[in-house]
């Protein structure tokens, strides 16, 4: 009998009918023959009301009450998740982080897993219950509060708790069918991914694809944890997350895993730096006391005429503002010229295992997007992945014309989703 | 410089205005030079919201999931009442009833405190901070879960933490002005008492007088700690609740303090017992098993003719279904009659420590609820309590008529609220 670890998103657990729906799922794998550990998140959008309800209290609320705060969004979830359980005729007892052994480190609103002592959890199994675990949240290791993992955690504490309990798997459910090649809103006719590796999912995560966590996919790759995504509202397999030596003999042929979007970001451009040894490390020093997270850096070739150079990068648009003031203290410092801030930019990537024995994919990237008249400001690549910057405004079109080019279109939607068993 | 205890309850605490309202009040307090340690309740109706939550998904909910859901309430006020004073430019650390070192015992929904170890707000307040605890909840000394204190008991929260640090006073906010003579909404002339002996609060509170919980008097009267019921939405001072060797000299010329009602038990009459020794015992220990709480208790004088008698006894609405299935099933063994069912009545109790002394009050009460046409179904007392019990439609006209006739009408009422300095 194996451990499954199932993870269910907020929109999952929406509302009562939701929760209904799903400790049903949980008990049917319950009977299935498995023991049941279930993470959950918050009930729909109540993390975002949890969130203005403190704005309305203070613009600057202290992150150690503002974990406080928002852990009692996923306590509400569990509690109900077990509820419901219990209705079906089973047992289930409910956990926070903290009684799930979820230590982290005191970075409040951003904190790291240090370890996962999940004795509770397993003394539940023992006793034949549905173990349910409170998402995103964990206790500090050392002055023993209150944390939260960051934005969409969840995913990060159920890889993290399938790997300590040994799981067989661990199941991401949504309200999406799986991993796409594009994001079906954009492009309509993206196609659903049976499998992919994890390598790859960790590129079109950290390329904005929303579907699975960053970390958590780094967790998974980290353990080895074969990752199931797929959707709570239905029965359909998903798309399955697998190690690269799993994966490799599939993935062989699939050049092109999917495009990757992602609005999130900003580009700082600084202007006219000495081009001298020590200046970008000056500028990047400057950045990480900030705690910014840079992503793409480009330097410009120095004009020889001036032996100036222009400095670009991109970072998370909430982190703007801090890294501004941060690069305007030291400009004395490094006598560069000018700061450009530019939030109107989009960053689209074509990702895939395959690529990198596959010459002329870049030049067909960069011809379809010029074919469809967008124009790249910014180019950096992986061994897996090609990322350009583009202006905003551009990004849907770069997408499709990408999943276009690249054939990922799949032409038959409609027969697979009408049409099925060809009755 | 002392410790104060402040207990706000959901009412002060209901939106981010009340909030921050709240969080002055406690700043001011702070700067008048005591160390503050705070119990707060549940914003506003999000307990009932959260009960509404569980019954969507199950009738009966598990009594530990249950407890885990309704401490996120408290959980979500702390938290905000911590960055309110924060954003006030003072140190705030908020706590659970856990963190608190709040230790109960196992009874989920009804927990009782068992010990209170606060040495992380004891740490906090030696670190120049104001304490926020969550009111109403607990930890469970053997299985370490989540446990509730059952409703209102944030007020005992704030007492018992009182005792526990050698606090000054214990102060309940609530959005009322203090201990009336009677219940405002029914007698508009009812006057609000200064002062009050621990002994007669707590006979009022167990007379149904809702603005102290009867647990948190309790506490207050073991520990001679002394409480200040007061308004969070004013400045005036409330009703201090004392203990009796300090209130004496103040209490002596007070012969009744008020007029308390009670609408929330029902009545049970076994009715043709065998008048034999051990016959009511039986059927009170067949209550007993059921854990319901007996209130007042009559046996009607035997009829000689039939050997039989009736006895009747109230206990709480909710506990009717219960103590009714309790009871059929020993009416074999016992042999009584049948059982009558009463939920429309009302108790109505006269209060007041001067009372013992003073002959002639039980025929005073009795001729006032005469001379208002109320019939008394039942009668009980105490040295300073009686209490009736009679049909639910007239009790507001038994409370009217008897504080009238124990003179305790303030008939200047208009004059105190709108006069006062006599400008």
């Amino acid at each position: 009998m194996g451990i499954v670890v199932q993870k269910y998103g907020g929109s999952s657990v929406a509302d009562a009918a939701g929760i209904k729906r799903v400790a049903q799922r949980i008990v049917n794998t319950r009977k299935a023959g498995n023991d049941v550990v279930v993470v959950v998140s918050a009930m729909g959008d109540t993390t975002d009301e949890l969130r203005d309800l403190a704005e309305q209290v203070t613009p600057l609320p202290p992150p150690r009450e503002l974990d406080m705060l928002l852990t009692a969004g996923e306590r509400i979830s569990m509690a109900l998740v077990a509820m419901a359980i219990a209705q079906l005729g089973h047992k289930a007892q409910s956990f926070t982080g903290s009684q799930a052994g979820v230590i982290t480190d005191s970075a409040h609103g951003r904190a790291k897993i240090i370890d996962i002592t999940p004795g509770r959890i397993e003394a539940a199994i023992k006793d034949g219950a549905i173990a349910i675990v409170a998402g995103f949240q964990g206790v500090s290791q050392d002055t023993k509060d209150v944390t939260t993992l960051g934005r969409g955690a969840s995913d990060t504490t159920a890889v993290a708790l399938a790997a300590a309990l040994g799981a067989d798997v661990c199941e991401i459910y949504s309200d999406v069918d799986g991993v796409f090649t594009a994001d079906p809103r954009i492009v309509s006719t993206a196609r659903k991914l049976d499998r992919v590796s994890t390598e790859v999912m960790l590129e079109m995560a950290a390329s904005g694809a929303k579907i699975l966590h960053l970390r958590c996919v780094e967790y998974a790759r980290r353990y080895n944890m074969p990752v199931h995504v797929r959707s709570s509202f239905s029965q359909k397999e998903g798309t399955w997350v697998i190690p690269e030596t799993v994966a490799g003999e599939h993935m062989e042929q699939a050049i092109i895993a999917g495009v990757a979007h992602d609005r999130s970001e900003a580009k700082i451009t600084v202007v006219g730096v000495p081009d001298k040894v020590g200046e970008a490390a000056r500028i990047f020093e400057a950045l990480a006391v900030t705690e910014v997270n840079i992503d793409m850096v480009v330097q410009n070739v120095s004009a020889a005429a001036t032996g100036l150079t222009d400095i670009s990068f991109t970072l998370p648009r909430s982190d703007g503002q801090a890294a501004m003031a941060g690069l305007a203290r030291i400009q004395d410092e490094v006598g560069y010229e000018k700061l450009l801030y530019d939030d109107q930019i989009g960053k689209v990537s074509l990702i895939g295992a395959g690529m990198r024995s596959h010459p002329g994919i870049t030049a067909k990237f960069f011809a379809a997007l010029a074919a469809a008249g967008v124009n790249i400001e910014m180019i950096s690549t992986s061994e897996i992945r090609i990322s350009v910057v583009v202006n905003e405004s551009q990004v849907d079109e770069a997408v499709r014309s990408t999943h276009t080019a690249f054939e990922l279109d799949n032409l038959e939607v409609e027969a697979v989703v009408y049409g099925g068993t060809g009755r």
